[in-house]
């Protein structure tokens, strides 16, 4: 039973995040989703359009997820990983690096590739443009 | 065995229409989902954000929802019913009414509450004031 854990906001939910949450899933046997909270995207200078009790919900509808948890602070990976038994931390790879130093004692970490051209911000500058 | 089918065109995926789709299953045991394509969408003045194949796979991805396919014209519905077997079709009850006439001697007809304040509309307005 091979577990995996990632994180992220999940605004306006495209395919970019409906990719990674596969490519995800297909690494293990079940998938756990870390989904910032409006409070911890405005410490971090993010403002999600969509409220975070609807991200949670749509991400928590789709297939390849597992469980759904609120991520509301940079440092609770560690007590995340702990507490859910991961095996595997996975993330897009624009944070390439980023986690190895805190996480490679606790568990395997992979980076993996978005999906070329989609991101909630594109999305939102197209829906703009109209 | 009761197989519900609604239809949409579920542009930029929201807590609206993941309501409409836990609703629509909670009335039967397998949901079927059409999905209007870009070309049908055209020919209703009407244009997504979202290309056709990413809104398919986002839809089909989502827990309730057992069989997707395209929605190509107003008329394929009945096939649709005869196609799949379907006991109940279900759709916004911004439609109230308008297909009794045409689906009543194939299927049961039902319209659902729209989540209050929710639609693609209002949310690609939310977002371009941004």
């Amino acid at each position: 039973m091979k577990r995996i854990i990632t994180y992220g906001t999940f605004d306006c939910f495209h395919i970019g995040h409906l990719r990674l949450l596969e490519k995800a899933a297909s690494l293990g046997d079940s998938l756990y989703v870390g989904v910032s909270t409006d409070q911890f995207n405005a410490l971090k200078d993010k403002k999600a359009m969509i409220p975070f009790q609807d991200r949670l919900e749509i991400v928590s509808s789709i297939k390849h997820v597992h469980t759904v948890f609120p991520e509301k602070d940079w440092d609770q990976k560690i007590d995340d990983i702990k507490k859910y038994d991961i095996d595997m931390f996975v993330i897009g790879d624009d944070w390439a690096g980023h986690f190895d130093e805190m996480l490679k004692e606790y568990c395997e970490v992979r980076y993996l590739p978005r999906t070329n051209g989609i991101s909630s911000t594109a999305i939102r500058k197209k829906i703009s443009a109209c």
